[in-house]
């Protein structure tokens, strides 16, 4: 119920602000005896840092997580984590002129409209550098699962940016760390790269789409009917910021299919286990999934800080124009992939361990 | 965070199968003093009520609503509030095949492989008569925003039916309640009403889109950044029976478009309230509100009752054929409109008790 | 954390007032396969029936439950339980006087001061009745836990009544269900019986103090630091009408003891689990359970409506004298017995359940 | 639902042990624009730090709060607070004993059950330390009451040690501050210190009943039924070590009261509001303030950590006995006075943002 923090029995809550001395994530309710260390959680959060590539912020932040509580000898002891990554690169002078005016397109209007106070410093509570804080805790997460679900792989990619879509016969898993874009098709890089490269050059951004795919998961994860495993992981991607729509499987596409085309049929395979025809239902059927693959895509605007002149107001009403300096992504879904594996990751403990909590490990047989 | 729950102060808690004696919901946080009927609610619940055109299922049900407690002498005492449809129409015998055989696309299977037991009985507790309960739920929450937020006008349309969408230049608000489809375009509704009468006819089905709007909602609501306005309307919307995907204001188009074109630029308008020179965010910024039309979208599936038969499995295992006989809607996202206004009605009332219970009726004055 | 529900993961939501047409529970969480019926669950209602000795109100109620869903062919099914009583002997007559004036230690006023409105007849939602609820939803955690923890026993019994208490030294289980108290000493028994009978007639009620213990509940359950289960049995207690204190063990009087008398040193036993000298903990340390007995002690203060004219003042503030006719309770702690049960059932299942969730099976093993 | 969190809108999660590298409390939902800065926190830890007087834990904490998170020059934003409290004096060569050995009635044996693992290093998790972070966060639960409730009073105090009562005709508020033990009774506070000191002395300790009192308070809060102003803080308090008992008002002697007795009779007063002849209720009735003094008791159970041997096992199983030396508080009932203080503030702003949240300003008027 707490507004910074999601997840039911693994609850995640983060703090924090952009140029405050550091951001973090309380963990609480994460199994004991799962070997934890910084140099794991390091691991995801150096995917997710800026200052990587030309095409993320040029802002430099060490972005080095500290554990704090909750791991004892190299393994979690059932207490909270909280984990604390402080803020190094603050150069608050480049954010002097947002301070009285509100860029188009960013919270900074709304956060003054509700409360009264808003730290302007590059973004405060509402910028992206909220979600090294996720990364972090979906590192956690991720070495719960590896015990819990062994073999569960959850891979994230970008496959869409701007208007440029990938192209899926050429989707090559091992090509995603290839490239700066985490995605699946090698041409679609290389033409990305050009096309971004324009972009920030023209003092503009770009919005793109990320597919984050969970193989391995087993059937029957999901608490119906508010707590659906479909429901926690739209509000999980919709929460990170610039998200605005979010998929299961064919998502908005599956409007266009009639109920012959969308049933995906059921067979027995050899190991016991159903099988299906098809994936149409992205592995979630009635929230609770299916046992194939688990796939959300979710779409991220274009960044709303721009070196290209926009209309806006000052806080005292003035028309004025605005110009956002500083360093910035001229696609910012280039780094929302590591987080929507988190997020993705944390929900899934979640609900591993809240059908753990209510089932137990017997489930309904088949055959 | 109870798995039928949902809402941190305005609750909702539903609960009922689609067979059983009765269903309802358990509405508890909702302010005192708020002049409520069983008519009332009864006026919401007609409208998703099935058997109204032959486009909806013929399953009579009447779908009267009884308030069992938390309202007294005709007005909200605080307390919670439970509302109870009984079910009449139950007609077990046409659900006498599905007891033993999935439905392709249902969640027969999963219900089955996570709790090992399920009341097979018309989908039982993943059946949309779930959806009543919202509605009545919902109908609560209007009669207490009409004191909250007097002038928010809160309207659901059908903006797609399979491939076909509507044409925005014809948007009719007045013609939405004229055609069986919630739809504002007279001649999609025309054009759908012959399609969707052939599918019908051929045993098939057909998924939609659906577009809610709320008018009227002041700046300022929403609570960053787990419980953002959009994340839980996602939550809320992806929650309803066949939903695959919600968008917020552009949604997945976003990802399309440049920062220079999604900047919705400010103006001070003469109220003294801050304008904009579009609504590609929907409006919410950050996960708060700006004062703009609220817009949502979701997809809904086809319905996966289909009379044409599909491959599956049995309980135990055996490959076999399913045609489901019984009375099901061939397009289940026309009875989600009044659900999803439902929902929406939900999530505004409960964000309007968050921000009074932290901020008070204060806010950061523009100006 | 909805106002009305009480439970992590076995979630009960309680609602009705004491003359609305009926009053439920409103089960969430519950494991599927546990058998449950309505004749179970009226077991315990009828142990807290009123009218069964001249010592409760003579208020007839038939406390029938109705299961209205989740359940089906006699096992729950893991969707939400809801139990339904309905109010039959509603005598609205008896309160009108109440309807105006404020009864001196009720919460008639608090009420009114806190919504502005109210139900008077028979004290509204802050009725007893609503432990009818608690009662059903108990059942139901009992049945539960018959599965989950097999041989675990819980009981409660009266201790003291007003300033009577009983004399260890004739404790006899076996007397518990013997007589109208529920007290496990037939000598206070007798003494009670004349005691109340006086003050009955004399216009007056009082207190009692219950005792409620669970024997057979393993070592390791309880959630550190906000979910320990001392906390949450000491909340489950407090949130019953009328109760004023609550203890764990020696409880207050743990204040006298020093550290050396206080110490339950521990041994190993025959079985390979360690054993105690003593149980000042109550079987509770640091909030987690120890394996020995659970034994929670609360205070019921006396009925506040009484026959005695007492001072208070009406709704418009005038000064006046106020005698509660109607049917009441010389001794609410009599029927507070089967409340305390219930609440340490449900609180015990939720802490199953959060445990297994968090942790599994598996738990630190001595020597 | 987290099990280390409390509050309902006012969310306090605490983090860390007792030997980490710091403990904390991440503060969600505090109201944007409170004036608050580590200074005004420092001075209500300086209240509860060790090493103070002979009669508390020669342990040499700073205990010095960082801000680092929530607030923007000098005011809260409304976004979550982060307060670190860096431990510097850790001496884990004091704890090698314990290790291996449970101390008798202390949460070594339970921890050690429940999760299979733990940092046992101080007692870990388990450690009062943990109430470091609780008063922090109280402080900034007692900035944001400054506005929204102006001129209440929160105050704790000692008012038995051992089975030594103070004497209430001897009670004067302000000698409260003027001696170790936070007692009202001068005389009381000369007696307990020679009483201590010997117990101290023969490696022996004791328990407390200490008294949290807010004045000031309006009527209309607390929350029926699961959420009442007397249920959550009887689990605010009995979640603070080595709490087993605690009481409103009357508390446990209200069992052997009459209801003629218990009646607080009502009157209006000269302003208009209601007075009452006397305050049994500890001015909550219903779960909702009366508008009268809440009081609040609880006991505190003597520290588990004595010189003198006691009988325990081993981690497998041996007998053997056990002697803990270090550094403890002969009596931990001194240092919970400002935790009980603290958890009173966090409550009551809690339910203060509650009430507003569901209700409003606007109440029931008397007259």
């Amino acid at each position: 119920m707490s507004i910074n923090t999601f997840g039911h029995l693994f609850r995640v809550t983060t703090w924090g602000e952009s140029h405050g001395p550091a951001l973090g994530a309380t963990v609480d309710g994460c199994p004991p005896g799962v070997p934890v260390d910084a140099a794991m959680l390091q691991h995801w959060l150096d995917k997710r840092k800026p200052g990587q590539s030309k095409f993320t912020t040029q802002r430099r932040e060490a972005d080095e997580v500290k554990i704090l509580s909750g791991v004892f000898e190299g393994q979690t002891t059932g207490t909270p984590i909280q984990l604390m990554v402080e803020n190094t690169d603050q150069r608050s002078k480049d954010y002097g002129d947002i301070a009285e005016k509100f860029r188009p397109g960013h919270a900074d209007i709304t956060y003054w409209q509700k409360y009264g106070i808003r730290d302007y410093r590059g973004g405060g509570r509402s910028s992206a550098r909220e979600t090294a804080a996720r990364v972090a805790a979906g590192g956690v997460a991720r070495e719960a699962l590896k015990t819990l679900v062994p073999g569960l792989e959850i891979t994230g990619y970008m496959v869409q940016m701007g208007p440029h879509g990938i192209d899926r016969a050429r989707f090559d898993r091992d090509e995603i760390g290839r490239n700066p874009f985490w995605t699946p098709d090698a041409k679609a890089a290389e033409d990305w790269a050009a096309y971004l490269d324009d972009l920030r050059k023209s003092g503009n951004s770009v919005g793109a789409v990320i597919e984050v795919v969970a193989r391995g998961l087993p059937a029957g994860l999901g608490a119906p009917v508010y707590g659906k495993l479909d429901t926690d992981l739209a509000a999980a991607m919709m929460s990170i910021n610039a998200v605005k729509g979010v998929e299961i499987g064919d998502g908005m596409a599956s409007a266009a299919l009639t109920g012959v085309e969308n049933a995906d049929e059921i067979f027995m395979g050899n190991d016991g286990q159903p099988v299906f025809s098809s994936n149409h239902a992205g592995g979630i059927l009635g929230g609770i999934s299916t046992g194939q693959e688990v796939v959300v895509r979710f779409a991220v605007k274009p960044t709303s800080s721009i070196l290209t002149p926009r209309k806006t107001i000052t806080r005292s009403g003035a028309a004025a124009e605005i110009v956002t300096k500083g360093r910035h992504d001229p696609c910012v879904g280039i780094r929302a992939v590591p987080v929507g594996e988190a997020m993705m990751a944390c929900v899934l403990l979640d609900h591993v361990l809240l059908h753990r909590g209510q089932i137990g490990e017997n489930r309904g047989k088949i055959g």
